[in-house]
């Protein structure tokens, strides 16, 4: 039924490649079937102005897509001026996100910025970008570690993000571009390795949805954002 | 317990008042509590690039608030060249919601553009804005009518939208600015008249949200969403 | 003969209403007829860098228009990404007629920053912006005098604006927009209460104006300012 | 007792040079004393959008200063990426003013910009530039009659400016910048060879200016506009 | 004595990946050896405005560098709101090399866009970019033939370019950041398959360079550069 | 056979006026035949961020173009709200070539900015700003000196510019626009008083050019560098 091919309840294949670019602190190749996102983690000794003198860190994200990472072509956002809503949207929920799971103070008086750059999409670019900016954050943390920069570990649990939706009257895990074009719902949820929220994002596409249709689809992100965090814990173990 | 001395269910005074200002279509001053948003729908007999000779109309909107709609003066996005994340994130949702009760084929090829404009602000700014530009949106509709320049009704149902929120461990409706400051987890939402939902996006704050206080918020908002329908209904009955 | 039915030396209705939100020092809702400016000063405990450690503060002033105070939408300036010759222009008048009455010693290493958005428009926006500016600002010098943070009063008497013009030959006051499309001669005078100027900013329209009307304009404004100055008094005496 | 020595009612040397540069329709450099202006005027044969198949033509205005025109040096307005309220403050003003001497159907669906740009200020730069735009429109046009594209003069009478001003308590014409500095007012006003005005533009800097001040300082300009239109004439009668 | 041991006249390893990413009509990965770039060419049907009803095609090129290519964080160029100057000129360089084989009328009338995008960067930037977007090109160029779109082939030869400098007195081929960084004199080459030249940009950075450097230079360049095309050949041979 | 009816190694009449305007501490027009650039140097004491305690001075550069420098109307930058790529490519050529002839430390903490605005372009503006700025960075030094703000000279040696290329089948000198839009391959090259290279950019236009065709063209440009050289020299002498 799926475009697919997939059970309703079936991730894409799933593959983080950990020290994808040689630079950063942490560099994450995240891919959910053809979509690809590098996820950089860069560490600066500094602070927003907001934060200054306030004893605490800050972890924020920037999002992009290239030009060619989808079907037809996209303005580059640097020529353009200006980045859009769509991406100031993204980029705010995947910091927001992130934040979630850092103790600040804990993080001492530096940024991570975590980027998220697309090079091929195919569906779900915000739930990637989230997955694997938390493995990349993860790495950038046990480089500070490494240089005994932090008396204690800044992270609390894991996350990682799935989208889900009703694609043919039918609630299923993991979006594709093929179903998110024509999905009646989309919803995109962030939780931990508790069982608990960190965003919902629901939106109705087609028709407005209802209590029990949203249920089904939190049910599925339960399940798949369990098995996402354990790609997570398999690729931060390999080294 | 809460700071306004409300019931956890209690929504703020509501007041709706049409006819606000002359020039607009739709025009309409909305007042949830303390927050005040004036909301104006203008109808223009043209339709975005990507809707040209597609037969159907769109709908959108803007957001603002006055640099002193808040506590401390904040910088005018006019004179800093470009609208902040926040800014083009609640606007996105806005426009979403209001399409969502829109048949864009029967309006024609026609844009109404809701501009919601905040002169005071305190908390729920974005939930108060939907539930105006409703109002607003259904007077620009009724002056096309007027004008018999539209076929059939172009709006289906009627939607609303309001914050929930779980504050010193209980879930409470309709945050102020108080409360939404220190709120654990904060909740927009956007519903029909049939109880079906538009949008969800909840915002883990403090800690991550289980399950059921998911479901006491939605519960909350169902409920005050539907009151605020009865609101509407009673300044659109009015002329 | 005029479009109102005004006689040519008549101001139209004017209301000035105080505290019209709350966050603001100093906040006033200026009606000249249908044209109705939000007037807001903000006290901030800083100068801009070129007055730096000079012992003095500053007042400026911002202004806009909402999209829809006209009778067609005009798009956003913060959506254009740029501020419009005509927005910058009279703001920078604005700004330079309240300093005209200020004593930037006195005022003390501060600015005070006059909002004036526009909510509703039907001509003579920037002298109604003024005049309500005024009372604004002298509430906001009135609270900080209440926290005892000035040493002595830094307004020197009051100001007020009001346009004249020259419509269908005939020299009139306080020109509202219908009257304000058609003149040949358009101006703005901002005075004191002593009837010296402190701005004359005269434009022909249709053909170039002789001495003597601009004789007749100026004895137009002297009495329209003088009638307004005791609506401000009035304004301010009621608390 | 003014800096240069000059008496009140006496203008600093004006030159006006036709043909200055070869590519423009029109090519003038002026100077009032050390105040240097290149005002080009080109002949573009399209209108802006507003005044599309309107039959009618358009003269619009640029003003700009090379950065080390002044003093000190200013930052490029091209590198800073806009162009500040006091640009388009003057050449707002430019453009209204030629435009109050120009017939716009005799001139055709055609546009003449007139580009200002001061390569060394001295004081006075918008009312030099208006005096020798002035010309180069003429320049511009007598072009367009050579080539047989007008039916008629579009241009009816001459038009200059300068500015007045009261310096040391006593009327004073056409002040450098030594005077500008210390002026109590400054006024620049734009009249036709009539004797009437197109624009007056007085602005109170040290204190509030009486009626009586206001009528000495017209009287210098309109003398020393009579003295500036017939520098133009014997310009335009060289060839 | 180079820091990498190379040879002075040695290439760093050069790798050409085709079909890196799936949406593009053209995608390329090329890495001269730790600098690696996305080249993707893509075909739109529509030229730019100046090349309208000419008969003619477009080749164009847009570069850009990921945030964390490079050892720090450079800010992202989309939230800054503008390109920088290092990254125009890099993309007209590609843009003008590319289009000098390029026979635009057999094009036709569309626009093929390179996207160069850095991933990791460690010298040679744009000469590695250039070389591989050649290759994207020829791809795109194939897909276009393979869709009988164009009636003869555009593409007049092969193209490659590499960087030649002085590093501590001797000149070098293909250098990477290390000597980058401390050449004294650091030149980019594009040159075609006949060994002629398309661009020679050179820059002195230590000391002035004297003919004979450059003469060696261009030696090296020259047979650096037949190397790269035979490296192009093999990748194109490929499918 | 040149249009100008020059001979193929002939400069076109060069003049360098100093002392151009008055402000700047150093003021040249410039002229290469028609092409007219004013070239001043402003000294500032202050360093860019990047230069901050690190004892050493900056030299860099602005280009502009009026906009009817040229034979049609350009748009104006600072209206656009952006320098374009090739203002900004021009800028950063004429900022880096005048550097290699700095000593930044013997300049101390101070920045000496460039500014080069066309007034009149018949092609090599380019060069011809080059060429002129050398002059008044001269001047600003000496101005520097002669108020014993130096304790030696930071400049070695001179420098000029010159564009050489390839005009039907002829190597050419210091082409004009007429011979710069037909040219087949245009170079611009900036050489010292030793002879030695600076700059070489060269761009092949019509077809890829031979090295032989790179020697003649450069040969021609150390003549014709060394010819301008001694206007400089010449034009500095008197005083």
């Amino acid at each position: 039924m799926r475009p697919s091919g997939r059970a309703p309840d079936e991730l894409r294949p799933i593959t983080i490649t950990r020290h994808y670019t040689k630079h950063a602190e942490g560099s994450v190749l995240v891919e959910f079937g053809d979509t690809k996102v590098i996820c950089t983690a860069s560490v600066e000794e500094r602070v927003p102005p907001f934060l200054r003198n306030a004893g605490r860190g800050w972890v924020t994200a920037e999002y992009s897509m290239l030009p060619r990472a989808t079907t037809s072509r996209g303005g580059r956002e640097a020529a353009r001026g200006r980045q859009g809503g769509r991406t100031l949207e993204i980029q705010r929920l995947i910091g927001r996100s992130l934040r979630a799971c850092v103790d600040t103070e804990a993080l001492g008086e530096r940024t991570v910025t975590l980027d998220c750059d697309v090079i091929q999409a195919d569906g779900g670019t915000r739930t990637a970008s989230i997955t694997g900016a938390y493995v990349a954050l993860r790495d950038a943390v046990a480089w500070l570690r490494g240089r005994k920069l932090l008396r204690r570990d800044p992270l609390h649990g894991y996350l990682a993000s799935v989208s889900v939706g009703i694609y043919q009257g039918v609630p299923v895990l993991d979006l594709d571009y093929a179903e998110d074009c024509n999905a009646e719902t989309d919803m995109n949820v962030v939780m931990n390795d508790q069982g608990a929220f960190i965003e919902v994002q629901g939106t109705a596409e087609g028709h407005a949805f209802r209590r029990e249709e949203l249920d089904s689809m939190l049910d599925l992100a339960r399940s798949g954002i369990a098995d996402l965090i354990e790609h997570q814990k398999a690729a931060l173990a390999a080294d």
